[in-house]
């Protein structure tokens, strides 16, 4: 019974039908029909103008995003548990060539405006210092929180404010959305690009760019092919996004997982350390619990010392969190 | 009758069975059973220790396996008509940190001992010069020929004497070994990495960097995260490799891509701008002769103003082959 | 009557004398004959043999100090207040091609071993996470602070014991070696490089880099070269650091620093926020304070909404000293 | 009797004064007034509006006048002789970061308009293919020939009509315009930024680049922080270049060498394998007669097996090229 990450999580079928009908020749990198599609299957989705872009990796979408918003000499504002800062190898220091990842604090993962302007606020214009061009957010958060529609509606209106660029990492936007019962375009926001996560939700190696500054595109394709990232057999990348996005199947499946990660949390009681608003449960538990669990047969990892973080997806098992469910009651 | 790209070729049958077997729960990144089989399976193939690691794209495969090799303020010798130099959008640039590709010039895009020898000989030692630290050559070359053992064995040799690590750009390596009707270690030779082509030979989006240097591996691994190319579900990575190399797959669709080369090179007599030893084939067609075929449903790339360049691949249809070189012979 | 900054503070006779003396034809970049004096000069001040490069500015020293102890996908361990950190406009990022700055905090701006040992702690070793590959200290520290010999050693034990560089940010050397009544390489300690600061103590524009682990040089002086830091006329660069360390000359200057600083001090009492053991003061000031003193004529930098920085130099007048030092007293 | 570089000559005696008078306390970095007189200078110098800064190395100039107008996706063309490429150790690749020098081959050391036009033209648009985003040229040349007037507005025509920056190395641009007997505006044309030379020519340790297209000033000042080319005692480097401009101390310094230059020339004959148009010279001269000449006394450098570089300075002594003019002539 494994809740150690979504990634381990299976190709949902209709990804694997959408691969094998994609299996026809057709014209190398993204110049094939389904790559051409995207733009249009994203516009419809988010109502809105699109310019959207495949990835091998979340990694690669986040720091392609940013590549366009931010120059060498400048600075991203991310929360100090961000995953571009702690889980990324690096990559943003090596993607954007130096520049420089500034972390604020703040509670859930969640950046608030109050944290960002007092940071902002410290930091003088002279060569000197650093400045930052771009914030980025991440929906759900890091710690499985979701923002709301004016909390995002907040944090566009500072970056405008401030000059700023505003990317959303959304490798579980799938959940966040479906936490909020919000189409994709409210709970994204007013933001110039977001990661839109598919491996996690039933994808098997391709994640999107959406670019709601369509400007910065043309950059990211540069840098994606500079980068390594642009597959030979593109029709395979946009075959699973299509999938999820032409029609609810991304949705759906941001709602599977959610239901499980809620049942599991209506046991979990106040051992949670942050809301279960999405797919992630981070709780107390002490070395004899988290024993006593994983001699059960539940896969997990360590959170610290003290704690655990569990992790759904949209195949859990019913029977599996409902098992969970109950060993956490009976701890 | 498509002669544009083996990147437009199809996913072969072994492949699939091979995707699909592995949509099974297993641990995330790198850490699951098939990735964990790749040392194996490519040390057995090529007789030697090895460390291997999947990309996503042969540009990343190329740039991670120069990387550990070449530090910022380093250089690596190619040739002038390398893919690492014109047709990877500066990926190296970007890989090695601003490292330089220096361009060295030969037949058939086949570096030579002498020609290296020459641009060697004329670089000061002094800090104003950037000193090479490795050089990378293909196989089968970028015009479609095939370094022959005693040339392998002449670069390393070149290599060794002057403390220059020697990489090769295998993305074609399967058509080569089918060429020499040798196994992988001969048309390998002494190199410190290859980059393994798959994609072109009937994969779907999975390359392998096969170190020989297997002390080269750990900062690549390290680089392969930084630059978003570590895949969470790796387990589909691997399972295409595996399939390639774990049985004759790789070598049997390079052995019927060139063989469809072959053919139409029967057919094209002194159009041929090069040998045709893998899987590419250069000949001159003016304007209307190359109209003529067009007009007749084949697809190829012009090549300059007064030639064309068809490439086959593993599903290369016979009737189409033989369509090509009837049509060849008629102009 | 000046405490803005030491770099404002004249350029000592000495020094003139020197860079007059240097003005003769003699080979240039740094094969001059001053230049390969560095060595053997640097040498005798610490006791043990070294390698030494000049650089144009204390930033460029810190960096190029730091570029071949840590590769693009590596880190450096600062304090979170440390000059690399704040002050130099994101240069270890573009120096170090990306990588990363590790934050730690600790009074005084004086990194501890156990702030060194819970940030290390907490880093795993997988891929995912960047890995230290240095420590960086300033000595004295950014808040006018210096490293006890007790304190220099048990960081380079940790720094051994950990596998990490240990690299010191001198540009007030002389005045911590000064504090400490020291020879050099005890207010040194066992660090594998020194950023040797001179511009601040009378220098016009020359630092050096001291690297007491020889085999780190060769790199340095090919990245030197590659960040436009090799200056053609090197002879004028290398006059200025003898004219410092052939003679005590650099220790007599961070001594009258120090005691126009420690003058001062005696008067500031309990407004002082950090002790005062070099040239730099730290003192609670409010608004209507600060501006009697600048309508006194005394010049000198806000340091947040409730305090100010006075910094001295090895010019500072003993009128200016005594009569700020009145001023405060009289507050 | 040193004709090796004009690296090695003295600092002329009006900038010793220059120096010796910016020695009173100033504000720190460029924020002195020395250095904010700086555009007023140049401007009044190149009867335009422009924005100067100064940087510590002719290497540091060509970079970071390059740095705002190529991303690091981006190509610079140059000459395949040009210093950028051949003598600064990568230095372009670093400031660039990764960015590629496409290199181009015509007589002199000179681009022109037609073998620019056959470079471009076979750059197709696509993602794969690095995109130029700026020319350099240099003037005088690296083989010491001097664009005309006519050929640089070739140069800036092309480069407007194909959307490419021009950037101008004027290491020796006051040689160039001694040859030229012309204003420094025509003897530099439109180019959107000029890295003017003043440390060959009798300065100490100061560039300045003269940003016509003011535009990327702003980019550029904060690069140079980041570059670690910042001085802190700005003072002294503004000071070098005023007193270069401020009066026709550089025009005057220009001519004496190539007064020097052209009674060498005198001699050499059909020796010369360019025109000596600036201060340098080379001439075919076989082993013995380069041991003939250094026996005499005659420092140089070879310039490969059958020739040699000789460079004249501002303050080669008369005595001294009539000297070599004679050895020459009786070789």
């Amino acid at each position: 019974m494994q809740f150690l990450s979504d990634n381990t999580a299976a190709v949902h079928p209709r990804v694997w039908e959408a691969l094998r009908a994609a299996d026809a020749p057709d014209a190398p990198y993204d110049g094939d029909a389904l790559s051409r599609r995207l733009d249009e299957a994203f516009g419809a989705l988010f109502g809105r103008e699109v310019a959207v872009l495949w990835t091998a990796t979340g990694t690669a979408a986040n720091c392609l995003a940013l590549g366009p918003m931010v120059p060498p000499h400048g600075a991203v504002l991310c929360h100090a548990q961000a995953h571009v800062e702690n889980d990324e190898g690096g990559a943003p220091g090596f993607f954007l060539h130096g520049a420089k990842l500034m972390l604020v604090d703040a509670a859930d993962a969640k950046l608030t405006v109050e944290a960002l302007a007092a940071r902002l606020d410290v930091i003088a214009p002279g060569v000197h210092w650093v400045q930052p061009h771009a914030i980025t957010i991440t929906q759900a958060s890091e710690l499985g929180c979701v923002y709301r529609p004016a909390e995002l509606a907040a944090l566009s209106a500072l970056a405008r404010a401030r000059g700023l660029y505003l990317h959303m990492d959304g490798a579980r936007f799938a959940n966040a959305a479906a936490f909020l019962g919000a189409d994709a375009a409210t709970a994204c926001g007013d933001v110039d690009a977001l990661s839109f996560g598919c491996i996690k939700n039933g994808g098997m190696g391709a994640e999107a760019i959406v670019f709601f500054d369509t400007s910065l595109a043309e950059v990211a394709r540069r840098r994606r092919k500079q980068a390594g990232q642009l597959a030979s057999k593109g029709r395979f990348m946009a075959a699973q996004l299509l999938a999820m996005v032409e029609g609810d199947l991304w949705l759906a499946n941001g709602r599977a997982a959610n239901a499980a990660a809620a049942e599991i949390a209506g046991s979990a009681g106040d051992r949670l350390l942050h809301p279960v608003e999405a797919n992630e449960l981070f709780m107390r538990l002490d070395a004899g619990e988290r024993e006593s669990l994983r001699s059960r047969g539940f896969g997990f990892y360590d959170w610290g010392a003290d704690a655990a973080r569990f992790v759904t997806a949209w195949d859990t098992r019913q029977e599996d969190a409902t098992a969970l469910a109950r060993a956490l009651a009976a701890l």
